[in-house]
């Protein structure tokens, strides 16, 4: 499986000149990268491409090889399989689609032969249908559309779906949700499929935690026993799609055993310690949180708010996670006590505007937070914002403080509204501290909760990558 | 209610010189927003602030005033009542925090002599503990955070949070959601209360969708009546926190009768036609879409989607959502076959990559939403974006055009990834040619689906402000 996101040597059949075809951008993105490895421009008439020495076939490719990537008309794709057997690669993707996703016999029949030849090859295949994979860390990319560079980190991203390689990568990068180690685009599952790639990042030493969008289950039963096993030692967050009858006619060409038997994975996906996502928003909520934040020792949550909606809807949300919001302790009271006027509250969830009002709003966080993440009674803490001119300050600064002082206990921001541009600033800025950032109290803590489930692996065994 | 956000002459008792401060905030927007009335900052010793003459008190004030809002400490807003009674003000509003919502005897106290002096005074008031009213089309505003205008629209928003006229305004203005008629905070509900709002927006030309945040019904039966009679002529969307105990025990000094009973309500207020708001962000989606959009006739949807995952994901949140997705009539799969390669199927939902690989995505994305809305077999389009620079084109001149041509169709939008800046720009241009746009199939589906109910109003009566 590493060929397929750290090659030696990659070559591109189907190379074109034609800046609209998946074989210029795959070119053009290894170079835009500055792949380390050889880069190999496959077409009969090219003599050069982005600076690489193109060549007229897989035979006449120097050296080793061991991946290829394949964006040829569906009918010359079995002809390069067969190429890339004679030359032993170990990795194919194939980008072309029109196999088993079409609605043709023709595609059927192709599908089939391209399952023939992988049974006797040496070489693994992803796809078709694929727009393949991504390593940042290897400066490794087969995305058919252009990549800049995906931060570096350590969540790592599977499923049916070309997305992950192309607008959703856009927007973890631009965003800066959280920094990437490995994505896979399976495609059509052909012959690489999830159990592969959950086996494969398991034991990846780059990988901490793993989400996967899967349309169906290639084998339950294994993919169950392999999840037990992942997801003791990495948090696995997991989104099915296919849950209603209309959704099952919307996967073309899938026929999983345990379709329709919704109630029984979900049961055995629980047991198996497998986070749910219920859609792409909130498997990349809970991407961010697991990539960001420790496990919490438990579901004891202080929340700290700007605003008394905050307050009201975080306690709501609280109580839909299962998580507490205990009283503040007695020393917790007392010093909160010295940033609020005598006649205010002090509670948990705290409404801090009286405090702010009073003591000035970087001193009202200071305080407050720091306040609570000393007591032993919390396992976590929501700080909740919203991001007007009044309550500007150093924010960020103050978030990766305590992050560095609390590194045990989980820390997220709710930003509830401001001006766009502001917003952006203030999420990149508090990512860039090790904290996520959520728009409403409900999606922050139901990070939080999934952080505390007591299937979640502990804080060693999270932190050893 | 009228004199609430377009007074003819407005008194800021509390005015100050210290930026930090409501009284200096509130005379400062009113300058920048060109507030056409008159306004007369009130301190002691102040001659002049942001350019309008300041009075020692309310009596000073020369000639018809009928506007007062408060924003000194707590123990002189007494003093301010009685002095605003005797001036014969029609509104005040108190900003002054500190009463039923402060933990002591002295709030206690003082929100009871407040309550006294109301009952007998000319006057209604409006908080205390309220951020107050915004009013685009007449410039007005007491909000206590700076303030730009907010774009002009049919959309009014009230309910007991300050945010509706500090963060959540930026947002909305910056984001460009929806238009926005009449926001108001109603703080503590010590006078006004919502059905006051419900009963002056209902009738009010310039409204035609509201938005409520309430923490509490003061009156539970009547609310019911009167929502059902406000529903019948335009869309009511509420978001009712304290739905749990945790909930409940946050929402301080809330003892609302119907607290407790949230299966009884929902029933109640599904019954008058009201739409249930899950959180802020699903009531922002929703205003956004009613904002927007005519009612559907019915409840079938074609999904035209650049991504097979998003025709998967909008399957599953179709049917979450009581949608159905018929299956493309005979003419509309003539029309599509044009775009497509032989091979590829074409169905609804409609994955249209192959469509753009070989017809160009411009031209594929309008045959495929002209051949679905030509078809009377739907009752509403959602098209489905991933923002990549190979997929980029004039999106927003199609769909301005496609709602022009079909103004009896809802048509809304999903951007399921991209690049953040590239994201902000499409979704203004979106939202400027009256398409709402959301961040997966399941939050645009769900608002599709609350324009589909039967209960909504008719597209005439919508159409009428």
């Amino acid at each position: 499986m590493q060929a397929f996101f750290a090659p030696h040597s990659v070559a591109v059949v189907g190379a074109s000149e034609a800046t609209t075809k998946a074989g210029h951008v795959i070119v053009r993105n290894l170079r835009a990268l500055g792949f380390p490895g050889a880069v190999h421009p496959v077409h009969p008439r090219l003599t050069s491409l982005h600076g690489y020495a193109a060549r007229r076939n897989l035979a006449e490719v120097p050296g080793d090889l061991d991946a290829v990537v394949v964006a040829v008309p569906r009918e010359r794709v079995p002809g390069c399989l067969r190429e890339a057997a004679q030359r032993g690669v170990r990795a194919v993707v194939v980008v072309t689609a029109g196999f088993a996703d079409a609605g043709d016999e023709a595609g059927r029949a192709l599908s089939a032969e391209l399952q023939a030849l992988v049974a006797n090859a040496p070489f693994r295949l992803m796809g078709p249908n694929s727009i393949g994979t991504i390593s940042p860390a290897d400066a490794f990319t087969t995305s058919i559309t252009s990549q800049a560079p995906l931060p570096l980190g350590r969540v790592s991203i599977f499923g049916q779906s070309g997305m992950f390689a192309s607008g959703l990568a856009d927007l973890v990068r631009s965003e800066g949700r959280f920094g990437v180690a490995r994505v896979a685009c399976l495609g059509n599952k052909l012959d690489v499929d999830e159990l592969d790639l959950l086996d494969f990042l398991g034991d990846d030493p780059r990988t901490a935690v793993i989400g996967a969008y899967l349309e169906g289950l290639s084998d339950g039963r294994r993919f169950l026993a392999l999840a037990r096993r992942v997801a003791a030692r990495k948090p696995v967050v997991l989104l099915m799609s296919g849950r209603s009858e209309l959704g099952r006619r919307a996967i073309a060409g899938h026929t999983g055993a345990l379709a329709g038997a919704e109630a029984v994975l979900a049961g055995a996906l629980r047991q198996a310690g497998v986070i749910r996502a219920e859609d792409l928003e909130d498997l990349f909520d809970l991407l961010e949180g697991l990539g960001h934040l420790p496990p919490a020792a438990g579901r004891r949550v202080a929340v700290v708010s700007i605003t008394g909606v905050g307050c009201v809807l975080a306690a709501d949300a609280a109580d839909a996670s299962g998580l507490s919001l205990p009283p503040l302790p007695a020393t917790c009271l007392a010093r909160a006590r010295a940033v609020y006027p005598p006649w205010a509250p002090a509670r948990n969830p705290v409404d801090m505007w009286a405090a702010i009002e009073r003591s000035g709003v970087e001193r009202a966080y200071t305080v407050l937070a720091e306040a609570v993440l000393a007591e032993p009674e919390f396992d976590a803490l929501l700080l909740v914002f919203t991001l007007i001119p009044e309550a500007d300050f150093d924010a960020a600064a103050l978030v990766a403080r305590l992050r560095a002082e609390h590194p045990a206990k989980p820390i997220a921001a709710v930003f509830m509204g401001g001006e766009a541009a502001r917003l952006q600033a203030w999420s990149l800025a508090f990512r860039r501290a090790g904290v996520p950032v959520y728009p409403s109290p409900r999606r922050a803590l139901r990070v939080l909760a999934a952080l505390a489930s007591p299937s979640r692996p502990t804080a060693r065994a999270w932190s050893e990558p």
